[in-house]
């Protein structure tokens, strides 16, 4: 299905080159201020074409909402939202109208549907994070009433690695187009990247996010975890490989004495020394710093010729041609926070029954 | 909600001291042969008290079925299963009543809720997955219908890590008390736990799952990409801190020429020479091998003393004592497969309508 | 699937001759005490063999609590809730093995599932009922919290009508065995029954329900209106035929300006000065009273034989033995309360997110 | 929320004077031929203006698909579906800013979301059925492929009755404007409108609804009922105060001698004798006709003055004036026929799980 959320519950549509894109926020409550030129905002922080780094595609991106919002405010009722597609040059795409492209989603989509929009990689285009973005500024909208605070940034690109986000300043975040707030090693990415894009190849990267000022409370124990879905929001963004929160991967080769965040009291607010738990604990949050990290595979689509087949079974090439990402991170920081938003905004409805 | 799946779906309750726990699998298609023997198996290959270096306390885990199940074969109405506590000694967890042990739940869900069943951790225990074991059991034999096998083993405990599973014979995972179907590396894990056993501490580690013969076309895309639904059913396994599938993490170093998985014809049947990819495409399963790691932390009960605070924010120490594991993925082996089952078993019911 | 409500939300399992029956309440939000003496009541109103009018068939409806219930107090994590089965006498469905009775639903199980615990009708029996009155019994507790009052009477047994609601003092319901607070009424409604019953026939009869104090706010506009999830949950009980709120089917025959309630102000709060439309406007409550009728079909197992088929196709008898209830309404009055105490408490907890 | 279906499911958006309303649908199966030109004639069956008895309002209800049809078929991707707003008088509306329109959703949308488009009622307005036709009519399209029929006609508008559904030629229904399938009574309810109308009053009505050729085994025993869905899904339509189906109100005089449905083989097929079952035997379609009665109320906004209160409390009067419908049945035929598609057409894909 094509929805997500419990309360605070989206459902996006649209294919790359069909006449738009869209989304149905339904679940926001009543009364929030829904401030157009924000969304917009975010709507560019993540639009194809922004600098030299990102494909030259040019897509406006501008939305228009068609219902929920009387007066500038919501009023109860689903929020429609509404992206036209512009830029679609739909006959770039007829190469691959019935070969496969590799590690792309053509071959999948053909064996479950048995039909496919193939210009543009038709719903399986990461066009339709878009419509994500629009609903996480929402959610971001809502969340601000709390003084909930979402950052993500680009912490590595191939093998460059940020310093942990502790010695950073995340308001350095949109310095760069690279969107790394660390200038050193943005400055090193940016010429990976580049150097990548000449080669006709693109590679991969992390995204990492940090989320502050959460309410103590959020998230459902034993399946819907906090962490568990931060992890599935985060892995239905396109191209994205692995999640870890907290310790992660790392984590495994401390020692349980090690590991373990002691509670103090600190001017009467329960805290914890360290953070190894991410801010989540049996996938509730404690008030601690969220943080975790996503990794995004290279773009599948490069500017060479690959073998392949199509359709038929029959030996295939397709040619490395069209506008593309080289990488895809830069452009996924406003996607994974949008994403994380939309979790955090639904636990926290969610988080108002859990007690008389 | 303590509920998982869509069409295939569970239910479980109970607390880990409280009269029983148990699951009711709700979507079932009726007809299906229900192996009790195997569901017992399962879980005893989950119990406390297996091994030297499980914890040494002892549950049966014996099942009940309690409904939906009419001579031998499930009936298309919901199955309930029960498992009574045994093995409780309530006053063993006296001293944490009011005081909230480093990294574990006790302190989110009081404010959470309010109010908590502290006795053995109550709901927040890995207790409850012996529910999610008896469950998946009977998501495997439906899965066995139509030929899927899942794979879990133990591939890293601390530092130690066993070579890539197409280097393993995957029948071996039971041949050792760590579930490592590498001989040479199982034995140095046992070592490790047993040593760090001994220092009062505990250790983490990576479960590996590999699923083979997986149909093409599971999966939804967007927000229910099949990764994405592993990936939200691991990180809901208590203590797991992350997840990744294919080139996982590692994959954002390569290129996007080296990470692509080319497509081929193989005797009629499309297939692909890498599997980077991990047997999944646009979230939908292409019929290559699916495989993932998961990432469990060092389990939060030290039998050392730590200092902390109770509800009143007043310091306290939480003494180390009882009984528990050193290292928790050898147990954590058949709950990985268990919900890799579900998810699979979930999706291979929704697939069912996905074209006329 | 075999679950009902959003956010209060119940799933029940059982067969009425497998070993137990019970249900799941996943989202009772924590610290509401939970009345065991107040359950059993409930469910002695439902239980078999109460009086000279119902089955004789005898089960003591015992239950017992799993799970989400701590010193007294629900938890947040699901309630388990189990009843035994005891008074089964499974041979004396042995008849009905490969026989289809008329107007049960053993053919459409057959049909659909291809397997069928034929004893007692399996999941089809209404002893599933008993697992909804227990879980209606603790949101009644949820909503006694604020004050709201379900109150269901029998208001008609074959042509027999009792006065409008208006009329009748609802405290009376539990002075006579057939639930009727009026007596005259009652005492011919027994009369009938009792008749019927020598002729070894059924017969049908409407609950009529009337909700007091409801806050004004509660249902969701569009599809999950207050009154049409009300609709759907008397609906989903057994033998039910119909459902009218308000004016209902009388209501079509008035002109507008005759139905419309108007509004006026007493002392501050705004309230109807009639109320045609049952409480409810625009699928939301509007404070007044909530009040509609429910339509039981005459009992289907009747003590005469019955031409059928079975299973085959051939021609077949069914006949007429066994323990049944001549009329069902009496006994359906608490199932009806118990319905509606699950719509309310559900969208009492939905209310809760609707605006800022 | 404003969603409605399991497996094929709807989302609906938009106020009657925003700039437009639509609908996404989730679950469509791919290749499903979507037939544009039926869609359009079904949206015209319920477009105002189309008659003397309807509101003289104007609105072309012309649609466009923006997802989810790819070269005529459906892809098995979101179906989004806009219709704009043409004939908006939103000045018109001024004179209920403040003021509270008896038996419509003015006073309970303030009082839960403390904000409310009132031009044209917003998202209270019928006008959101137009929605819910667009959607029915794809799910008619693919209930064809398996040769269900739905016809609904209007049975009653005040005390006018047609005969029984079995004694009328169903393929009448639209030969009148009234969409009475009987000419006399048609002619008789048109005269009565008519009257009604220049009395400035209105009028209710019922609308039935016969669905033949429904294979055997649709529906979910227990809550989802197919009966029970089925009235949810009418109740949800505004106006709507009753649902019954089969025998329904009247079946509860009738001894269960009387109303039992015995089986019979005609030529390999079960069959039942009588259908006061309705088609639906434990929640379940046996294969007969499935029929039901719809109850509406007589339209809340009529062309007299009627007495009220602002929402401050204070008395007001509100004027009668505006295009409106002096008896909403005839436009509604479109709409139950849409509601009992998107039943089935879920019920449809539901039922290709239930056994192995």
């Amino acid at each position: 299905m094509n929805s997500y959320g419990t309360l605070f519950r989206i459902s996006t549509f649209g294919e790359s080159h069909g006449p738009a894109i869209g989304v149905i926020i339904d679940g926001c409550p009543a009364g929030l201020q829904i401030d157009e030129p924000f969304i917009q905002a975010e709507l560019d922080r993540r639009k194809p074409g922004q600098s030299k780094i990102t494909t030259q595609r040019k897509e406006a991106d501008t939305f228009k909402i068609l219902s929920g919002v009387f007066e500038g405010k919501s009023t109860g009722t689903p929020i429609a939202l509404v992206i036209e597609n512009q830029d679609q040059r739909s006959k770039d795409y007829s190469h691959i109208q019935n070969t496969y492209r590799p590690s792309h989603a053509d071959f999948t989509y053909d064996a479950k549907y048995g039909i496919r929009d193939y210009r543009g990689g038709g719903r399986s285009s990461a066009r339709e994070t878009a419509a994500r973005v629009a609903a996480g500024a929402i959610a971001k909208l809502l969340l601000k009433t709390i003084g909930v605070e979402i950052h993500a940034y680009v912490s590595q690109v191939g093998d460059l690695k940020a310093p942990p986000y502790t010695q950073l300043d995340l308001a350095k975040t949109e310095d760069t187009i690279v969107r790394c707030p660390d200038a050193i090693t943005a400055e090193k990415m940016i010429a990976l990247i580049d150097q990548v894009r000449l080669y006709r190849d693109t590679i991969g990267g992390v995204v990492t996010a940090v989320i502050k000022n959460t309410p103590v409370g959020l998230g459902e124990p034993v399946f819907d975890k906090l962490h568990a879905e931060l992890g599935k929001a985060m892995l239905s963004i396109n191209a994205v490989k692995g999640f870890e929160y907290g310790s992660g991967f790392e984590g495994v080769t401390l020692r349980g004495s090690q590991h373990n965040d002691e509670f103090y009291n600190e001017a009467g607010k329960i805290k914890t020394r360290t953070n190894h738990s991410g801010g989540v604990q049996g996938g509730i949050s404690n008030g601690a710093d969220i943080y975790f990290n996503v990794a995004f595979k290279p773009v599948a689509t490069i500017m060479q010729d690959q073998t392949t087949v199509d359709k038929d079974g029959n030996d295939a090439v397709v040619e490395g041609k069209g506008r593309h990402d080289p990488c895809v991170v830069p452009r996924a920081v406003p996607i994974v926070e949008s994403m994380a938003a939309l979790v955090l905004a639904d636990f926290y409805l969610r988080a108002k029954t859990s007690r008389l």
